[in-house]
Formats: C-alpha cells, structure tokens, sequence
C-alpha cells in the first residue's frame, strides 16, 4: 500500500483526511502545533498542553468508531464554566495529564477513536507563532493572525516560530517514507506554513522522493492571503520549502454562485482566482478540475480531491 | 446465571461491583440520584444533567476497559476554570447533551467502558434529597447532609424526595428478576437510603423473590449516622423498606488498629460495633466475617465480599 502523508491542520486537511481514508492506503497526517484560539489556549495556558484543538480534526476524519463518537469529540460546552471547550479537547487533556505525554494520549485517543491511520504533530516542542506585516508591525499568536487584529490588507512579510523548535522525528520519517505529500488545503499562514517552519521538515520534504501535491484553497483569508490568486498561494509555500518543490498543483475550475460567497464578503474572503499565464513555465502539472462541494460552505469535495490524489499516487 | 442488583452508589457499591465482577454473574448497580456536589452540583446546575458523579464509581467498578480508560474517568482536573471537574462527569454530561438523554449516555458510555454489567439510575427525575433533624431542622441537598452543615449530634428523623420522582422501570424490573439484591455499603441517607424513596421501589423490593443481604458500613459517619451501631443500620434501611426485608446482614468482626482510624476521628468517623444481643430474636442470619482491606482507609475488602455473596447467591 501507499504511504500518503497529509501536511497542514484544521478543515482542510480534515477533507482530504475524510476522502483518502475510504482507499486502500497508509494515511498520516501532519499538523501544525501553532494553534492558540479558544478552548485550545485556555487548555495551553491552564494546563500546559500542546494544542488539542490541532489535532482533533485530523482525528475525527480518521476515526472509523461512529458518529456518537466522533459526534461527541467534536461537542462543544454551550454552557456555564465549560462554554467554549470541546469535549475532545478536554479528553486529549486529560489524557495528557495521565499518561504524561501528548503523543501518548493521541495514540490511545487513536485506539478509541479506531483512526485508519496516524495523526502527528508536526513538533512536541511549545511554540507560539509571529507574523511580520509589511509595515514592520510583528504579531505574535495564531489567533491574532487568523482574526486579524491588524490591518488586514498589509501583506505578511516573515513568519517564525518562537522560539524554535525542532521537528517531530515521527513527522520527519513520515514524510521520507512517502510516496504522496499533499500540503493543503487550509489557512497559509495559520495552518499550513507553520509545519514547514519546524527545524529539519524543510529539507525532509525536499530530501523525501515522495510525489509533492499542493492542493489550492478555494477562497483567500483576510488578514492571512487578501487578494491572493493561486499562483501566490504557491508561490508562499515554495518560498518556505524551496522552488521545484511540486509535482502537481490542484486549482479549482468551477466558480461558486453569488448566494455561497455571499457569507464569506462579510469577513472580506474572496475566491481564488487563477491564472494559467501566471503558471507559464512552472515545473510542476496543473491539475484543473472542479473540486468544490455542491452546496454549502465553498469547501473541497473530499471525494473528488481523494480521486484525483489517489490517481496521482497510483500513476506509474 | 444469578442475576445479582447492588443497591447504592458510591465507594461501598464500587468495592461489592469491583469484587463481584470476578464471577460468573449477572450484574446490576441501582444507584442513588441524589448526589448534588462538587463537580456534580455544576454540572447539574449548568447543564440540567442527571448527577454523572453518581453512576462513575459503579461504571468504573465494572469496567473492563482497562486502566487507561478507568484512570481517565476517575482523572480529576486540578487547574484553572475545569478545577475539581472529573472527566468522567464531563464525558457523561457531554454524551447526555449530545445523544438527549441521560440513559443512552450511560449504554454508550458503558460500551467504550466494556462494561461486564449494567448501571442503573434509580429514577430519571431530577431530584434533591431532604432531611429533618430531631430539632426540626430542615437541610435540603445530598452534599449538605453528606458534609454535615449542622449539628452532627442530632439524629434525622425524617428523609424525602423533593419532589418525589417515580422509580426507573429499568431499576424495578432488575430488581424483580434478581436473584440475589445487595444492599450497602455506603453513606446511609446520602446513599443507600434516597434509592428507596423512589415511588414503586419499596414494594418492588418487597415483592422481589431474590435473597436480600444488607452489607454493613465498618465506620459511622457524622451527622449521618453519629454513634450507630450496626443494629442501628439495620434499623434505619427497615424502616425505609420495612420489616424483615433482609435475609442476611453481613457485619464485620475485625477491629481496625488505632492508626487506621486516627484519619477517622478528625471527621468524628467511629468504627462500627454491633452487639449481638441487639440482634437477638432477628429475622435474619448474620454473617460475621473479617471483611476489611488489611490497609489503607477502612473499607471493605472487593474479594472477600464477593466470596461471602457468591456462597449466598449459589446456595440452595
């Protein structure tokens, strides 16, 4: 069987996670430990854990235990002192205070949830991540980047880790003993980026002999990627791990109606545009397709981008 | 197979549930809903739940999850705005949120936990325990009368429902098919005591065919059961059931040293004398055995319970 490495944390890599797990392959998934929103950095703070909110929908893509289950780790207190916290988050939290390790408690979280395959935090270090804005101004927090507390508009310039912190070795061996890496969808900067800025993951990926997907967001985030076309989100994650790091590039053909975007102008969102003129001359293939859901949120379809995945690491 | 009910909640009925669960019976826990503090009184009050911490001992007792799942039940947060909630509560009131009802949580509970029995809410109504002192004195919450707000000295005189709340017909119904139905050990009105006030569970116990066996408590508890001995236990779950209900009162004959009890006597805890002579002309065989652990708090020892019970329950 293949081995197919997920890279990013959040919705996105839960939609690749939920379609590629009805194939016949090895699944893990590599996520990010930037987050520090919510109940996650009430845990972090309280309690001194790595961000379970990171690694929860990973989990709940990979879990084959049943919906009361996957159900009840996705449940959020509504009420009282609780208010905010979902209850997989307390559960990796508490299992961390147990069993003295927060790769210990996905592991056993993992048996519960019966996952088809492994989810692993991209570094077991404590990291805070910072953006540099254009105009000098750095914000510090995961949070403060992805709700922008800033001007939205201003472009960011750097982003770091802090303090640094060196790869996770099970991410490391993962991503040599694949055959596929997809990286995204997902937030850049938030989500995505922050993986390849823990020490020894750049030069892995570029090392691994794996077949590099990036699979393109469908809508850019205020704050994070304004007006970004596809071929700057590329651009972002090559100036991270290094040009000619791709194989193939999944761009979006299919526009959503006015009524599914109406949502996202609220919070300045806008679909992302592509422009084969701008991908002249790249040395990755262009996969064109439409890979967004019918209806709802202007999400990937996990079947469709599963399909064209498996396909790719298929193909001789 | 015998079909064997435990009737309390609490450390006592864990102690019976953990030792009987080694034998080839059938068993269920009817447990007391009374229970209103600490991380149950806020759950119950945020979140309208029944009380989770109530039906935790018993499930614990009979799980055969292993210790990594039964740890994490029991695991109890120490910091910030989760302090002093057990898991276990908050994986029950998230489960009852989630699936609408207190009943279904327990049974998907109860198979995450591989439970090798059933547990039981004595009712599914949302209830509150009242007790009159001999002064006249009205203290209304398990958690008051449990951790004496009031004189200790005084005895109770009357114990209610408020308001009364109808028995659970699962609880019924497995009283009416046992074989064998155990009552205590355990705090006494907080307890043992509030599963007979449930409207329909006197008369059920009445008219059960199943041998009856009172377990009694080696230590008193202040202001519940201030200088009792164990005929004044005896005494108190008749009058709640009435006469001749039991066919066997397990008392203990083995004293605990000075040491054992000097953690007691900060809480006015007394070993629990019985007298024989009180017992005379009693419709019941009493069963004097040393019953307690050999260290560590004074309790009840799982396995030599469960020997004595399992004789009872298998004899002709």
């Amino acid at each position: 069987m293949k081995n197919i490495v997920v890279i990013g944390g959040g919705t996105g890599t839960y939609t690749v996670l939920l379609g590629l797990k009805k194939y016949p392959v090895n699944l893990a998934a590599v996520v990010s430990m930037a987050d520090d929103g919510g109940s996650t950095k009430i845990l972090r703070e309280e309690f001194g854990v790595l961000p379970p909110g990171s690694v929860r929908p990973a989990m709940v893509a990979l879990s084959e235990a049943g919906e009361t289950l996957t159900g009840l780790f996705n449940y959020r207190f509504s009420e009282g002192s609780l208010k905010g916290h979902n209850f997989g988050n307390l559960f990796l939290t508490a299992l961390t205070k147990q069993l003295g390790s927060f790769e210990k408690a996905i592991d056993e979280a993992g048996k519960l949830l019966k996952l088809q395959g492994r989810v692993i935090p991209s570094t077991l270090e404590d990291i805070r991540l910072c953006v540099e804005l254009g105009n000098g101004q750095v914000i510090e927090g995961e949070t403060n980047i992805d709700v922008p507390q800033h001007d939205g508009n201003l472009k960011i310039e750097k982003v770091w880790l802090q303090p640094a912190a060196k790869a996770n070795p099970k991410a490391i061996e993962s991503v040599k003993n694949a055959d596929l890496i997809v990286i995204g969808p997902g937030d850049l900067y938030s989500s995505i980026i922050p993986n390849f800025l823990v020490q020894g993951m750049k030069e892995a990926l570029r090392a691994s002999r794996a077949k590099k997907v990036y699979v393109c967001n469908l809508m850019t985030k205020f704050g994070e990627t304004t007006r970004f076309t596809a071929h700057d989100f590329v651009a972002a994650v090559e100036s991270h791990i290094g040009d000619r790091i791709f194989d193939y590039v999944i761009v979006n053909t299919k526009r959503p109606s006015k009524e599914r975007v109406r949502e996202y102008e609220k919070e300045n969102a806008k679909f992302v545009e592509y422009n084969l003129e701008k991908f002249k001359g790249a040395n990755f293939r262009i996969v064109e397709h439409d890979v967004m859901r019918v209806k709802g949120l202007v999400h990937h379809d996990p079947d469709i981008l599963a399909q064209l995945l498996y396909k790719i690491v298929t193909k001789k």
